[in-house]
């Protein structure tokens, strides 16, 4: 791939003044604990120390960093909680890191258009709550909600389980300020909930992670919270029966709030990982299917459950496991949520983020195990089965960090030509970033590579922000 | 506003001729009905004859006309079934118009993974039909869905009734193939639920009113079909009332399937234009509130219903109206659905598309009112009000074609002010296009403006494609 790296400008002790001067001493780090810190993200063992922090707190102090680094042509990196798994927040060419953990307040909830205002660095899982106490509901839920920034989930278009009935990160964003590279102040769009005016820079830039401009507040919006859920556990003999099984569902004319799938080894690792029994596990278990239905009418989701249970069957399913109180609820969304601490632990540090049409799993899941055999790496799945998101973890035994290994690297090529094959694509939610953009190739030609460069050069002519990232 | 038209290059006999080559000789349209035809569309009085027609039928036809046409820098304008409100599809630079309307195959529905894939040339209704068939929902649902053509729909990001419960055109759109100025053919994407891999250029070409490349090829997700909706008709005694009683309904916790209101004098117009006395009106009444549930489960349904109902009595409404049957229900959407039709016929030439977030609708309907005396023209109101947005038709008396009239023109522009200011924009769904693109200054600064013409640049250097629209 086409590697068009920007001439770099050198940071001075001027400029960092000048940085000083913008948010105050205490703001700008330079010592080399805090250039570790934010040097590195949960992609694996990537680091990439910045030659400065920065934390600054407003808009108008971002847009004058910004205008700055842009005069002296230096690389700039946004990043959020550094919870991401694709390297897309790690300022591998050194220069300006610019934190937005300062900028953590929710601006307003405004609860007659159900929407609200937040700036980036807002907590997930704060937002949700905080929108909750008003009977809102704002489903977006990624695995790290209790540490990831609203900012990061934008510039990742994050998912999460709910996804399979709310939709993804995209779906609940209306308008976003953003300080473009060159420092200009923007809005992409209005706060409404239909929008036809001009091209739609607000979806564009979802997903951008962070190489169009710098998002320092964002309008969501919000639906009425739905007043009850239920939640089952279902084991299935077989992981490709629990695949077939997924897309039965929604044929049946079900929609669950959410619709995951775990396989054995990832749950029992779970499971050891913290120290819960919630699961007895069957002699032959292969994989469990977490399902959850919501709504305001509880005997209806209780009538939609069962039909559930019963078309599931026909697919070899075992003796579901219903949650009975929110304690086991809990329990249980635990085990799902820290599957992917649990088995990183174990040694399977890389994490694919595949996904393919959801009635495609099956034959992906096949193409798993086969692939494993083949290039010689073990994996375990887990993950969002009902959009046909598979998580996968790959480990080699003995290597530790697996994702430098040639072979291991032309398994996962493999994996990504399977997924392309199927109709899928590389990633369904963690984005591409550092990590996974030398197999980008395999799911965009040239032309539409060129065409995205040509969308980044519009935002950033000086290639200042983000630069090398995706496509770059 | 900068106009930037590039220069034009000449349609030749020769060049005309290879068009024959490529479609054949009955495709290639040159004569003066044909070009009149095709040279408007329901944008008011608007007439931009093409200088040639050309119908091709398949994407490597369309691709084969945009190398040509770019090499000669000749302008082209790609046209669906021409229902658009905003001039988007009308050739006023002369030169090509290519036609989708051969291109109207439904190619696959696949029941596995509840998607279609569909050419844009296929009338939405049929569409749905076809769907519908399989037990599929494909929601969006403008007025003129029994005429439209899907890939139109994707141009205008259309919404209609059924979009404030299941979103507009973009929330469906999956991937797309298609043509680029210079007649390569890409995808967009991939046909997966979830996608974080590089920039969506999906949702960047949803809404882009055919100026970035030519759609041939559409894939769209699908949802179970609920098994029953309720539908009731609930007269205000005041507008504004009416609008409140809207955000109210959310408050509560509901997400009715439609939220449509119809002001009386529209309801007038068109109840007398399809001769229906349907809706019997109460003197004093103001407006309706046309309010839609569905689901799977009557008794919710029919609990919901009763429970809106009652509500409603907070907002000075009367006495409700139920749609019994089918028969009623497609009589009761039969006046909402042609009231642009209706009140067009009675001098209301203009219909502006004003969205704004749902509380704020009334003090959109005030400020509409006093314009109207300031300015000195008339207005009915209607539309999804769900959403916010309001479908304002305007006529001055005495003067046909009312959008060249100068006070009219200030008087468009102060509502169009107004709707910025609280914190709405111009086109909810129909689009920019040709006609709008005055008031593009209002919700727009240069800064956002040169993105736009930046990214319209990455996809078409030479500016033949649709030139001249939205913010050119």
């Amino acid at each position: 791939m086409q590697e068009t790296v920007a001439i770099q400008g050198k940071l001075t002790t001027a400029i960092i003044e000048q940085f000083r001067q913008i948010t105050g001493e205490g703001f700008v780090l330079l010592d080399e604990e805090s250039l570790n810190n934010y040097g590195h993200d949960e992609t694996e063992h990537l680091l990439f120390p910045p030659e400065v922090v920065i934390r600054p707190r407003t808009t108008e102090e971002i847009s004058a960093i910004m205008k700055i680094c842009n005069q002296h042509r230096i690389p700039v990196t946004p990043r959020g909680a550094g919870t991401g798994l694709s390297g897309g927040a790690l300022p591998h060419l050194g220069g300006v890191l610019i934190s937005t953990d300062r900028m953590n307040s929710i601006l307003s909830i405004d609860e007659r258009n159900l929407q609200v205002i937040t700036e980036p660095g807002v907590i997930t899982e704060v937002l949700q709550n905080a929108v909750k106490e008003k009977g809102l509901f704002y489903p977006p839920d990624p695995s790290s909600r209790g540490s990831c920034f609203i900012g990061g989930n934008i510039a990742e278009n994050s998912g999460g389980p709910k996804a399979v009935k709310y939709g993804v990160v995209k779906d609940y964003v209306l308008n976003l300020e953003m300080v473009l590279p060159n420092g200009e102040v923007i809005w992409t769009g209005a706060n409404v909930l239909k929008n036809s005016t001009g091209y739609n820079l607000t979806q564009l830039v979802v997903g951008s992670e962070g190489t169009l401009g710098i998002v320092t507040k964002i309008v969501l919006k919000l639906i009425p919270l739905p007043k009850y859920d239920l939640l089952m556990l279902v084991p299935f003999q077989s992981l490709e029966k629990a695949g077939e099984a997924v897309s039965a569902i929604f044929r049946a004319g079900f929609t669950p709030s959410a619709l995951e799938l775990v396989e054995i080894d990832a749950l029992q690792i779970v499971s050891r990982f913290v120290d819960s029994s919630a699961v007895p596990v069957t002699e032959g278990t292969a994989a469990h299917l977490i399902i959850e239905v919501d709504g305001n009418h509880l005997d209806t989701l209780m009538i939609e459950m069962e039909t559930i249970g019963t078309l599931l069957a026909d697919f070899d399913a075992g003796e579901p496991y219903f949650a009975d109180d929110a304690q086991q609820k809990a329990e249980l969304w635990k085990l799902r949520r820290r599957a992917a601490e649990a088995v990183k632990i174990q040694g399977y540090t890389i994490e694919e983020d595949t996904v393919v049409p959801r009635a495609e799993l099956p034959a992906l899941i096949r193409g798993v195990k086969a692939l494993g055999i083949e290039y010689n790496f073990k994996a375990v799945c887990y993950g969002h089965a009902g959009d046909g998101n598979l998580h996968i973890r790959i480990k080699k035994e003995g290597i530790a960090n697996s994702n430098d290994d040639p072979e291991v690297i032309r398994g996962i090529r493999a994996l990504f030509k399977l997924v392309h094959e199927l109709g899928g694509t590389i990633s369904g939610e963690h984005g591409i970033g550092l990590l996974q953009k030398n197999y980008l190739d395999i799911v965009f030609n040239e032309t539409q590579l060129q065409l995205m460069r040509g969308i980044k050069k519009a935002f950033d002519p000086n290639n200042i922000l983000n630069a090398g990232k995706i496509f770059d």
